[in-house]
């Protein structure tokens, strides 16, 4: 892994310039729900009782919810230093299952948040067909994320004509457990050699276990030995690996997209990185389900998880690079374009330097000071594609999407 | 553990009223590295090589830098909701070792920048001794936190005479390894009887190791047979403890602070919190090394640290009290009276009821919604002691202190 290389770090008059982040993962509607899944009173509380907290969530929306819920998100994305969002969409149909007449509909919500915003979007469209690795159906809560092949392919190609500067279209194989082996071939044969591809793996010890019981191999093993995986791919977690996993990825060229406070938050684990960064895998940050909505919290709490594994300091951290903070941040930048689609190279973000959390910095401190120290935001500025959507540190349509926000939030509580 | 009670969050008309939260350890001229040692080029980079960084960076203060390093940091406790900190004071000397003129001149400096900020302060006068648990002297970055006995006796009278409503002043003895076990017992006898006691303990493997080596014991065990530890004291870390540790500390009354932002940092480890908590054990928090400055940071990851050590969720939740926010909360306010010495009962923030976060919250969910959803500081307003310190979430102060705050970091990273 190369470290970030001066020229991605100006000094400018307003402050420090920076490439925009990219999030590589995200579940728009999630949004809605950040902050109030802190209070089950199961007694031994996991995802997967989480995961229905978020079903019950997921049931209440409608393309107008989900319109108001995103475009507060991707404010906050972008008031945080995030330029390009990859939209993990498996919300298709209406909560009772039934398709939309358009059956777009949903796909089109996100789309127009993500015009309204100014982000760019990656829109991966989630094929979901069966509710475990034994191939059961779906149950009521999963419905509306269901497709059979043909009617994926067909979502599929109409989102994907739709792609332009702003928006690219890919494939998201939600998980091993929800798309059996056969369609997963078949969808693969059928994908423009242009789409990315993204996927659900290890995230859950019980998926580990789970795989092994009905294919008899690890799930990433798995899919390394029946997937051409390649630097189109974006595997989501993969935090239960194990050695020969760790540099299967790596070979492979695809990335793996970590997202550590989502995986703080539902207790998945923590990812090999420091093993991984040996065998020379490439890596991104997500923030799926956006309890947090910051690449600071993200890669500095993906650093200190490895230095509370270890109890050493200084992880990320290589002889010729001697940076935490320039080698997480080149660990981003490297492989933006390969998992979003996106060659994003006019946008941008500027670091406020009147922030107290700067003084006296340099460019070789700029990356540690902004991941490594304080909690005020220190993105002044923001342009995406050359046209600047945050301005002293706000979204030029804050307060009137935050509006809209409100509104949507009663609905949804009320529901 | 009994939870928050409905009366301690309250509608009011700007938002969600909540006490002030004490930071129970801090070390301020800390804040001018926060972002600077996380370059090292050790190729095992450990506490005790940031300790040299650590040292070299305490080398280069003055009283005047101390005032406005201190200034900007309470600014940003204030501003995150911190109402008063415990100042663990070991920076008494010139550089070189020899006394100031006046022995509470960098004690003054921070007197000065609590009152002048309008955080209630605890002052903690460090008794540091010795360079390790063998008694050996202290080396020469050392020489300026050390005292004899009378001198460090002096140096608390004079402290202690002038308390008032916003100064308690309470002892620290550095570590076991900085305070030979004769001297501690000394200092204990000779102290008021309403001082406050914090000590660092058990932060660190090779710190308990040491101990074992000389004192046949392990750091909490000695410290709990050889003193009378109660409720004026506050252990801080404690990251490293056997069972019956865990369980001694609970029944003496004694307060853990525990600094997640930093033990993270520093590769420390994760505290035992469930086992301590199903020990009825008592615990704060404190930021310690200020990389971060909130209460938010401290109280999300110190959830979150027992989650992926249990691969569970929802860890500080009861049957009876089912929202980790408000178990998490009502942890910090039960121990602050004891920790700092303050009955703060005039200490209040006020949470924006117009953010985002809190669209549609309730007095139920407030609390888990302010620590687990987002990354915007949602206090907007605070008040200490009745007086109004900071509205529309700045400190009344801000420019300015920032202003002077810049002027000395440039001077202090050119020194």
């Amino acid at each position: 892994m190369s470290h970030v290389q001066h020229a991605s770090i100006e000094a400018v008059p307003a402050g420090w310039r920076l490439p925009g982040i990219a999030n590589l993962h995200s579940h728009a509607f999630q949004r809605a729900m950040a902050g109030l899944a802190e209070r089950q009173t199961h007694p031994s509380d996991s995802f997967w009782t989480w995961r229905e907290t978020m079903y019950r969530m997921a049931g209440r929306f409608d393309p107008d919810a989900l319109h108001a819920v995103a475009s507060q998100l991707y404010v906050e994305m972008l008031e945080a230093g995030y330029t390009t969002v990859c939209e993990f969409h498996y919300l298709h149909h209406a909560p009772d299952g039934s398709p939309y007449a358009a059956p777009t509909e949903m796909s089109d919500a996100l789309v127009a948040a993500a015009r309204d915003t100014g982000i760019r979007l990656t829109l991966l469209p989630v094929l979901y067909m069966t509710g475990g690795f034994d191939g059961r159906a779906l149950n009521e809560r999963q419905k509306r994320f269901g497709h059979d092949l043909d009617t994926y392919l067909k979502l599929f190609a109409s989102l994907h004509a739709r792609q332009d500067d702003m928006l690219k279209v890919g494939c998201a194989l939600h998980s091993l457990r929800a798309v059996p082996p056969d369609a997963m071939q078949a969808v693969l044969a059928a994908l423009p050699t242009d789409a990315r591809i993204h996927i659900h793996v290890a995230e859950q010890v019980g998926e580990v276990q789970d795989c092994i019981a009905v294919r008899d191999l690890r799930p990433v093993e798995w899919l390394l030995r029946n997937a051409a995986v390649d630097a189109r791919w974006t595997l989501v977690h993969a935090t239960h690996l194990n050695d020969w996993e760790v540099a299967g990825i790596a070979k492979s060229g695809a990335t793996v997209a970590i997202c550590p406070t989502t995986e703080a938050n539902l207790g998945d684990g923590l990812f090999r990185l420091r093993d991984y960064l040996d065998a020379g895998g490439a890596w991104g940050i997500g923030s799926d389900s956006h309890i947090s909505v910051s690449p600071v919290e993200e890669l500095r709490w993906l650093e200190y998880g490895q230095r509370l594994a270890t109890r050493h300091r200084n992880i990320v951290v290589e002889k010729d690079a001697p940076s935490v903070g320039r080698n997480l941040l080149a660990g981003v930048l490297a492989t933006a374009a390969n998992a979003t689609g996106f060659d994003a190279v006019d946008d941008s973000i500027v670091l406020d330097a009147d922030a107290p959390q700067l003084a006296g910095a340099t460019a070789d401190d700029i990356a540690d000071r902004w991941i490594f120290s304080g909690n005020r935001n220190l993105v002044g500025e923001v342009r995406v594609a050359g046209k600047r959507v945050v301005a002293d540190g706000m979204h030029v349509d804050r307060e009137s999407i935050a509006a809209r926000y409100a509104t949507a939030m009663q609905e949804l509580l009320a529901g």
